[in-house]
């Protein structure tokens, strides 16, 4: 099949840019040291991949994306790097030969683990970010009271989520260590052997945890791209041009096509930034349902790509993604771990 | 099944509200003067739920749209409202007994109708949006155009999608009024018994058009739910708070969860307005992926009902709809319109 002929929208992963970008990471943190988080492409092909670069363990966002890749034969290690208060489907998962291991920052996330059979869990450490995680100061009674309980605690994680993004690489850096200062006070008091933490902007600065949970790094973004990081886009959405006015284009990827809240695609190709139009009018204009409007217009028939501005959330709404080398497609990969 | 056993995160569709949606949407525009749209749903069983509110054409975003109507007998009258270059699909339609019209807006989807086995056509006029629609002034000639090549050209159509989301009234209308002369113009030059237009923010001022394609009124979502009008919130995003902080809980609902293009979502039974926090902090702080952090902190385990800032985006997260009325399930819907 060739590139031209994929029917639009259309998912695309440029093969050589993705190869790139795990040959790259797996360069800089090898093996274990990386612990791809698949919650960013929801594929098991390419997780399939990324394991083939040498990492054996997985970060996963959902009791789903754990199914999935015990299903193809990746679960030697899976982390749930999330709370979750009924685990009787990741236990079956256990039952069945999977390792998993769950965060857990309360006793109810303590005693959901133990009820639904799971056996692994990580304190989850609040860093900084005002989302899951106990205080740092209280994270080895927690894990006290876990280990009194039963379960194995193998060491702690902490997300750095509002500081993986900083634009300011020295900024960046800064807020990296105050937050893993704090993960490795309660790492101190909780033990174990793993400090799991980090994420594609701070894969490379972030020398205190002992594994990276990556996960963006793989496609790419134009939030990531502004980073300045060695990684190359490999994600776009391929669009047909429906409809050309005096001044602008309109292609059918829209809404249903993109994850929205790092603002607009991008168009390949262009000097326009992430998610504006440029002073002159270029770039994209908005996003409809089914729709990007553009400048300068193009013709009818012509193919566009986009890039997303966030790669998670895109991932989510397709089904499937064209895999291409060149202009011909070489593989068509299900993104088969949607949903929940 | 009760509302309490769900899983979460799900959508959930409350049925008294719905049924009070349709039945005051069938009240001011009976019949075939509202073509529902149905890419605001995806959903074949809430379709059906129009039609039995007396609506037997339907306006479709997507093939698959068009498709997926057709499969469940309810391909009585579909119209494509969007240009398409490949329209095989289409045509198969036809050719099974479906009747589809498809929008146009060059001498290109002309021929692609044509070529694809179309036989109906309404043509597209830009009535203001920067999208897709041809000049009025030039859409008698198209419509001549149409005709020589032997399409049936059933009359135009024009949305008036810069309008419709308009806070202030009175400008509402002023617009819609401007709107709807250019259209009429359009009209006058290309003939048919169609003119469609509109949507859930000017159903009841756009009394030009004489068939509205209206689709969020059935579910509503809070920016449009900032217009004042009749309709109720009938759709939600139940989550289930997983963790809980001195000042914040996390319930597990994020960014796969939401169309984020109108902002966050927002807290049922708050006063916080649609996606900020309020100036007390109480409210929707932020949504990550699979989290949305909110204030007053509830207890983990506790759950919470999220209002989406945007229907159509958010419908087409998810695989299914869980209709209830009070506390019990009363139906599983699947969105079984998605993808294209």
């Amino acid at each position: 099949m060739k590139l031209a002929d994929v029917p639009t929208p259309a998912l695309l992963i440029d093969e050589m840019a993705l190869a790139h970008n795990l040959a790259e990471m797996a360069a800089a943190l090898p093996g274990p040291r990386l612990r791809p988080h698949i919650k960013a492409h929801k594929c098991t092909a390419l997780a399939r991949r990324q394991a083939e670069s040498g990492h054996e363990s997985f970060t996963c966002a959902t009791i789903a994306e754990c199914e999935g890749m015990a299903a193809v034969g990746l679960g030697a290690d899976l982390l749930l790097a999330n709370e979750v208060l009924d685990t009787r489907r990741l236990g079956a998962l256990v039952e069945d030969g999977a390792r998993v291991t769950v965060a857990v920052d309360s006793a109810e996330t303590i005693d959901a683990a133990i009820a639904g059979g799971v056996r692994e869990v990580l304190i989850d450490v609040n860093v900084g970010l005002p989302r899951c995680g106990i205080p740092p100061a209280a994270a080895g009674q927690l894990a006290d009271q876990a280990r009194r309980k039963g379960l194995q605690v193998r060491g702690v994680m902490g997300y750095e989520g509002h500081v993986v993004g900083l634009v300011d690489a020295a900024e960046r850096a800064a807020q990296c260590q105050e937050s893993m200062e704090l993960l490795l006070a309660a790492h101190t008091d909780v033990g174990g052997e793993l400090i799991s933490a980090g994420g594609t902007g701070t894969y490379a600065i972030n020398t205190w945890a002992n594994e990276i949970q990556a996960g963006s790094y793989a496609l790419m973004d134009t939030a990531y791209n502004e980073l300045s990081l060695p990684f190359r886009q490999a994600l776009y959405v391929l669009a047909t041009v429906i409809s050309t006015a005096e001044g602008w284009s309109v292609a059918n990827a829209g809404l249903k096509c993109f994850g929205m809240d790092h603002g607009a695609p991008s168009l390949d190709n262009t000097e326009a930034l992430n998610n504006t139009e440029a002073l002159d009018g270029t770039g994209v204009w908005f996003c409809s349902d089914e729709h990007t409007t553009f400048a300068p217009p193009k013709r009818v028939g012509d193919r566009v790509r986009l890039i997303p501005a966030h790669v998670d959330p895109t991932m989510a709404y397709h089904e499937r993604a064209y895999l291409f080398r060149g202009e011909d497609v070489v593989d068509v990969w299900p993104i088969d771990l949607r949903g929940w």
